[in-house]
C-alpha cells in the first residue's frame, strides 16, 4: 500500500504538506517527497487527506464499555459500590467479549491503533483484540482483600501466568501481556513485590493505578508512612518498566522519584474530571522530566474511548489550570497521544511515521468543515474536527476501518449482543 | 412534518422513550404518546432516533471561523495583538460573509439552531443567517478608543441603528438585533450608558464581555473603583435584559448583583481554558441564582462551534474543578445548552420540546457506537457520541441539515471561498 501526495503529521507535530508513504507488510518502508522506486501495491490518493501516527490509548478497561452511562454524575465511592461493582459481579465471559468489541470498534473509528488494558476475563478481551486487528497490552487486574492469601494463591496470578504463556507476543507482537496490580489500596506490599518479581522473570512491563484520588493518596501515607509512589519504590516495583495511571495527587517528590525510573504516567483528564478526582498537573510533571502518555480510562467514566477528544481536553485543561495559554502546546500533546503511548507499551517501533516503524496509521479527511480553513493542520486536528474527520485506520499495515465501515467487525451484531448482555445483567 | 415513535429528551433532561411530535409551519403543535388526529404531512420514522431541542450558542463571533487555528497556544495579549487584530484589519465584507457561512454550517451540522453573535460587518453575517436558515441574535460590537467621540459619533452606533431598522424581527423573528458594547475595557461609562438607553428605546437585549480575564477585572477596579459588574449597574446597563459572556473572575458580590437583574451568563469553558483565562465557577453561580447558558466563543479560540462538545467540557470541568462528581448534572447542562440559551436571546417560545414552541430540533442517530448501550440516553448524548450522532437539524420547522447534507448551503463553495479569503488576507 502506498499513500500518494498525502499531508503528514509526525508524532512531534512536524507537518509535511505532501509525501509518499509506502507500507510493506506491517511496516512503513518508505517516506519521501518523491515517489519511491519500488512498487507498493494498492495506491491510496492522499488528496485532501492527512496522515498521522495511530493514537495509543495508554490506560483503559475496554470491556467496561458495557457500563457506558451506567453510573452518572456520581462521586467515585457510590459510583463504584452502588453501580459498577454490582454490575461487574454479574459479568460473563460473553459480556466481556462483546463489551471489548464495542470499545475496540469505537477506538478504531476514532483513530486509536493500540491500547493498554487492565481488567478481568482477559482471554475474552484478547480474543476481541485478535479478531478486530487492533493492538493491545493486556493486564489481568491483581487485587487481594484476603490477608491469608499470597500472590501465588490468587486467581490473578494463575490468570496472568496463563496469559503470558498463551498470548504474550502473539500475532507478531500485536498482543503483549503486562503484569497489572490494580492499585496500592487494593493489594499489599508483598503482593506488589511478588508481582514485580513475576514481571522481571518474564521481562514484562507493569501497569497500576496510582494516586488517583486525594483520599487514596493520604490513606496510603497513613497506612505505610509512604506515598503510593514511594511504596512502589520500596517494594521494588520501580525496577520494572511501568505505566502509572492518573497520578492526580503526586507530590513533587513522587514525580522526581518516578522520573528516575522507566515510568510513564497515563494521564486520564476526562475521567479525573468526571469522577471529581481532581486535575493532574501534567504540564509540571512533563517539565520535571516524567514522560506523559494519554489514556481515556473506561467508557464508564468518560464516556467515550476517543483519543482526540482526550488529547484536546487534556491540552485545554493544562492551559486553563495553569492560566497559561502556552502550556502543553499541540505538538507536545500529539507526541503524548502517539509516540509516548507506544513507548509506554514497550513498542519502540510504533507511534510515529518513519521508515522502519510499524504501519499504525490514521487518515483524516481535511475537507471536514471543522478542518477548514487550513491555517494550522495540527491545531485543526487536535482542537478542530477531532475524530469526526477520521476516515481510515491502519494497524500493522492492515486497513481495519475505512469510510465508516469496519473490515474486521460486524457493528450491527456488536450493538445487538452488547445490548442483550447489558439487559441480561441489569434484569438480574 | 411528524416524528413518529421517536425518543425525546426535553430541555430539563426528561426522557420520553416513544413519542409523536407534530410540526406545523414553524411550531411544534403536537407532542403525545399516541398518534395525533390531525395530518401533519411528511412522516419521519423515529426508530433508533432521539429528538432534542436545538442547541443555543449563547456567545460567539461566527465570522472568526476564518481564523480557526490562526493563533495557537498563545496567551490572550499576543494572540490578540500579533494575530487576531492584524488579520481583522484586513477583513472584507465578502470574507465575513463566507466566514459566517462556514461557522453556521458547522453549527447546523452539530445541532445548533440559534446563536448570539457580536462582531463587525454585521450585515454580511445577517445575510448568511437569512440564507442558511439558522436563527441568530446579532450585535454590532461597540468599542471606542477616542476620548473625543461620544456613542452617537461612533460607526457602531450608526451600524446598530441601521441593523435595528432593517433586520430586527426579520424572517418571522429569526433575526433579532442586540445592542452589544464589546466590554468595559474597550468602551467608557458614558458609552455603556448611552448604549443602554438605545436598547431601552427599542426594547432590545444587550450583550457584553464581562470579567473574562483577571487583569481586565482588576484594572477596572483600579480605573473606576468598581468591578466591571458594579460599573454596569452604575451606568444603568443592568436595567436592560443582558447576556454577559465569560464572567470567569466574578466576585460573589458580582454574582449576587447580576442575579437580581435579567442577566444570563454565557459560559465559554473551552475558550477560557484555551486562552488560559481561568475557570468560571458556574456551579457556584448557578446555585447562587444566576442563569447560565453555554457559548462556544469564536472558532479562533475554541476551535470548533460544537455545542455538545462545549456542554460536555463545561460539565466535566465543573465536576473536576469542584472535586465533586455530582456538580452540574447532565439534565442541568442540557437545560443550559437549550432553554437557558433561548431565554438569554429573549426567545421565550424556543429551546424546548412542547406544544406551542418553535420547532427548533435536533435528531440524533442512536445506532452510533458511542451511544451504545442505551444505559442513559441523556448521558450518552452529552458525554458519549456528541455531535457525531447528529443526523438532522430543524429550525422553525424547516429541515436545514439531514444525513450529512445541507438543504440551504453549498459546503464545497463555502470551503473554497473561505480558503480563498484567508489566503488573500494572509498574503497581504
Amino acid at each position: 500500500m502506498i499513500f500518494e501526495n498525502i499531508a503528514v503529521l509526525k508524532a512531534d507535530g512536524t507537518y509535511l504538506p505532501s509525501c509518499y508513504v509506502g507500507v510493506q507488510g506491517a511496516y512503513i518502508r518508505y517516506v519521501g517527497e518523491t515517489p519511491p522506486a519500488e512498487d507498493y501495491g494498492e495506491r491510496v490518493d492522499g488528496n485532501h487527506r492527512l496522515l498521522l501516527p495511530g493514537f495509543v490509548n495508554a490506560h483503559t478497561h475496554v470491556a467496561m464499555t458495557l457500563m457506558r452511562g451506567y453510573g452518572e454524575d456520581m462521586p467515585l465511592q457510590s459510583w463504584l459500590f452502588d453501580r459498577i461493582f454490582p454490575f461487574e459481579d454479574k459479568l460473563s465471559s460473553d459480556a466481556v467479549y462483546w463489551g471489548s468489541m464495542l470499545g475496540i470498534a469505537e477506538m478504531l473509528m476514532t483513530g486509536t491503533t493500540s491500547f493498554t488494558d487492565m481488567y478481568y476475563f482477559c482471554e475474552d478481551t484478547v480474543r476481541a483484540v485478535m479478531e478486530s486487528g487492533i493492538k493491545a497490552n493486556i493486564g489481568r487486574g491483581i487485587s487481594c482483600f484476603d490477608a491469608t492469601k499470597r500472590f501465588a494463591d490468587l486467581p490473578a496470578y494463575t490468570d496472568t501466568k496463563a496469559l503470558i504463556a498463551q498470548y504474550h507476543g502473539a500475532e507478531d507482537g500485536r498482543v503483549l501481556v503486562d503484569v497489572a496490580p490494580h492499585a496500592e489500596y487494593t493489594t499489599r506490599p508483598d503482593i506488589l513485590h511478588d508481582a514485580a518479581e513475576l514481571a522481571a522473570e518474564h521481562g514484562l512491563r507493569m501497569h497500576i493505578h496510582l494516586s488517583e484520588t486525594a483520599s487514596e493518596h493520604k490513606e496510603c501515607v497513613g497506612r505505610h508512612g509512604y506515598t503510593p509512589t514511594r511504596l512502589l519504590e520500596q517494594v521494588g516495583m520501580l525496577t520494572q518498566p511501568l505505566t502509572v495511571a492518573h497520578g492526580v495527587w503526586l507530590t513533587d517528590d513522587d514525580v522526581c522519584c518516578l522520573s528516575q525510573h522507566d515510568v510513564t504516567l497515563a494521564h486520564c483528564a476526562k475521567s479525573n474530571l468526571k469522577l471529581g478526582s481532581g486535575i493532574a498537573q501534567v504540564e509540571k510533571y512533563r517539565t520535571m522530566g516524567l514522560p506523559v502518555a494519554i489514556g481515556t480510562d473506561s467508557a464508564a467514566s468518560n464516556n467515550v474511548l476517543d483519543m482526540v477528544d482526550e488529547m484536546r481536553t487534556a491540552a485545554l485543561l493544562a492551559k486553563g489550570a495553569a492560566c497559561n495559554a502556552g502550556a502543553l502546546p499541540a505538538g507536545e500533546m500529539l507526541h503524548m497521544g502517539t509516540r509516548a503511548g507506544a513507548l509506554s507499551q514497550g513498542r519502540t517501533d510504533c507511534g510515529d511515521i518513519a521508515e522502519g516503524y510499524r504501519a499504525d496509521l490514521v487518515v483524516m479527511d481535511t475537507t471536514h468543515p471543522a478542518l477548514c480553513p487550513a491555517n494550522a493542520p495540527l491545531s485543526n486536528v487536535l482542537y478542530g474536527a477531532g475524530s469526526r474527520a477520521v476516515c481510515m485506520t491502519v494497524v500493522d499495515g492492515r486497513i481495519v476501518y475505512r469510510f465508516g465501515e469496519f473490515t474486521t467487525l460486524d457493528m450491527e451484531r456488536i450493538r445487538f449482543e452488547v445490548q442483550r448482555a447489558v439487559d441480561q445483567i441489569t434484569a438480574q
